[in-house]
């Protein structure tokens, strides 16, 4: 990539991206509840979905996240069945937004509906919230809409929020910038690998669950948790969130505050830009794919969870987990290499989140457009790919390269604006 | 150190070394019950108990050992004071014999008194125990006796018994080995650094937990063992025990059985030797003390728990918990280095404890008496310290080297006996 130092030197603002830098690592985040979205947002309603990425139209979304509108209206029991639902949606009965606008994240379609039950964060500004995790055998994330995925969701949008709830409300407040500090020491970067972070969840709350009047519930989430090795994710991009909001609407400052992807386009949102997106197309990367998937049949990347890489972990704390390159399809060394590529876009360096085979240095932190654009660097993020027909499901996970277009673009508006 | 490649040409027993190594690395050992030590093994009575290490007098145990087994008689009912468990043990009224010849195991001094409460281990041939883990503030293994250390060993021997006990009867079969080896992907090195596999234990308890008639027990339990995080400990090396056992009285076989230590002498046993000690000096090592505490004050290496080393974890898996290495004083460079040592006087490369790290390589295992005496290269192990007087308790962690001299004196003894 051509490099301009010269205008670099004019529009950097140090000042402005190390005031996000300091918020991106200073802010403090606890869980705040578990509860259905209706009951932390406005923004959804009956006929009124949350999606992933940047905005998109009805008619243009994806095949997964038609999947998972589908399956969203037959949990609300707006559609009766899957030809009522398509109908809805065909006939522009329905509007979606973008997660992000409602202070919320959806992992992969992130379609959320008013009942669907999610994980709440909280800072001293922000509140923000995630889906729970539906494990990968089958899930309306992927845009599985079948009976067990639903009867599922209805069990954990019911049983599983009391159980949980109860737990939040009931045990030692949890702070999760310390949860996911603590999964990197367990050998999680804590976006596609959480399943020491989610055993600790368990364990943060299991003396409630012992003494939970619902035995039987409590007894049947702690074994689904179990059986998830994604179950913390939501609690760690919620988490994400609230930091990244907190490195918002600085003047000036070329931090990026979200990535994000809806299949079609993958975009960002620049502190000193607003809620102005730049966009791209959604790219594809170089997926592991699950045996007897197609290269082919893979949705572009899709979801908000790459917050996780926009807050200081993920992929950008990769050398903390080497064993997920064998699941997403690397190695070890690959992976020292991808850190300290980030660390060369970035702005700062994370005093929370530290990678013990670095002796315990800080994971990057910040992405800066301005060095994107120096260094002709564009972040990486480990991502899960789904199928590209609605009700396929997963298929695959690895590492991707994001698209470098919009850094760039945002680093010509942010010097555009300095300059004028 | 002097190498003699030709006597080794002659003696090293490859085939031999490699049943052992073979026994190590697929003898499957299941987690078996939790119990009193009386339960298990009859080598343990109300003055008879068992302690780490090789064989020593009553009247040259170290401080700690002194301490604990007067922590043991009071715990026993055997002396109602201090004064008149010293008297006891000054009159010799008290058999002490290793742990290892009761198919035990006991971490730091190792006293095991009839009433301990014990984790047992099972493999198809052999059943191995070691005490449940008390912590490090006051602990009868670090040779304290006050009364918090013993109100806390009581509730152990009753109470978590009952619900563990509960839990394992109850519910799935767990298997030890993956255990360690789930243990090493989370960033434990399952001796010294062990918070994501008892985390791991937790989450395997929860359902019996939740669903046990003892609620408030299980809750005090599930406590407990999420604020210890070598809870795990026992479990481990009962298990290692077992392998260990596996790997023994193979004709010929230089491969290390037994690494043990009792405050003065540190002993190995060998598997082509039997139940022969072969001794040295304990060492002291680096340590990195507690705050406040001098390196004067250490007891000398103690403890059965370096069975982890012999089994092929431990120290020989360093480089797959780089977090360890701020607990034990050094760097995840030289954890690097020493696994590579290891790898140079082991007979074999484990199968199933991998190292994510190394590209999911596995641990080094088999410590092969002649390649010590080829190379000059001693093992290292990870381990606590405690201080050298009674009731004075954990003063330190560290990395040590252990004496070469035992391993060059069963190189010679095995080359001897192939001679004759």
């Amino acid at each position: 990539m051509p490099v301009n130092a010269e205008l670099t030197l004019t529009t950097t603002d140090d000042a402005a991206a190390q005031k996000s830098v300091a918020a991106l690592d200073s802010t403090k985040v606890r869980l705040e509840r578990v509860c259905t979205a209706r009951e932390v947002t406005s923004k959804v309603g009956p006929r009124s979905f949350l999606h992933a990425g940047p905005p998109i139209r009805l008619d243009q979304i994806p095949g997964p996240m038609r999947g998972a509108i589908i399956g969203g209206l037959l949990f609300e029991g707006e559609a009766k069945d899957v030809a009522e639902a398509e109908a809805i949606i065909d006939g522009g009965d329905i509007e979606i937004s973008p997660c992000h606008d409602a202070g919320g994240l959806g992992a992969m379609a992130g379609i959320i509906t008013p009942n669907m039950p999610v994980a709440v964060a909280r800072s001293d500004r922000h509140t923000t919230f995630a889906p729970l995790n539906e494990g990968t055998d089958g899930a309306v994330r992927y845009g599985s809409y079948d009976d067990k995925t639903l009867a599922r969701l209805r069990w954990m949008s019911t049983d599983m929020v009391a159980v949980l709830d109860e737990a939040v409300q009931g045990g030692e407040p949890i702070d999760l910038v310390d949860l996911i500090a603590e999964g990197l020491r367990r050998g999680d970067e804590c976006h596609n690998r959480l399943i020491a972070t989610t055993a600790n969840l368990i364990v943060r709350f299991a003396p409630s669950f012992i003494r939970s009047k619902r035995s039987d519930a409590a007894e049947k989430v702690a074994a689904f948790m179990a059986g998830n090795g994604h179950f913390a994710l939501p609690f760690a991009i919620s988490m994400a969130k609230a930091l990244t909001l907190a490195a918002a609407d600085v003047s000036g400052s070329p931090v990026v505050t979200a990535m994000s992807a809806n299949g079609r386009e993958f975009g960002i949102r620049v502190s000193g830009t607003g809620d102005r997106w730049f966009v791209a197309p959604s790219p594809i990367g170089e997926p592991k794919l699950v045996p007897g998937a197609r290269i082919e049949d893979i949705t572009p990347t899709m979801g908000d969870s790459m917050i996780s890489e926009t807050a200081g972990f993920g992929a950008f704390a990769m050398t903390a987990a080497p064993a997920i390159m064998s699941f997403v399809g690397g190695t070890a060394e690959q992976a020292k290499g991808f850190v300290d590529e980030m660390r060369s876009i970035c702005a700062g360096t994370s005093s929370r989140f530290l990678i013990p085979v670095e002796e315990h240095r800080g994971a990057p932190v910040g992405i800066d457009v301005h060095k994107v654009r120096e260094t002709g660097i564009a972040p990486v993020i480990n991502n899960g790919m789904a199928h590209r027909l609605p009700g396929h499901g997963r298929i695959g996970a690895g590492i991707t390269r994001v698209p470098i277009e919009p850094f760039l673009a945002a680093s010509e508006a942010l010097s555009a604006g300095a300059r004028s």
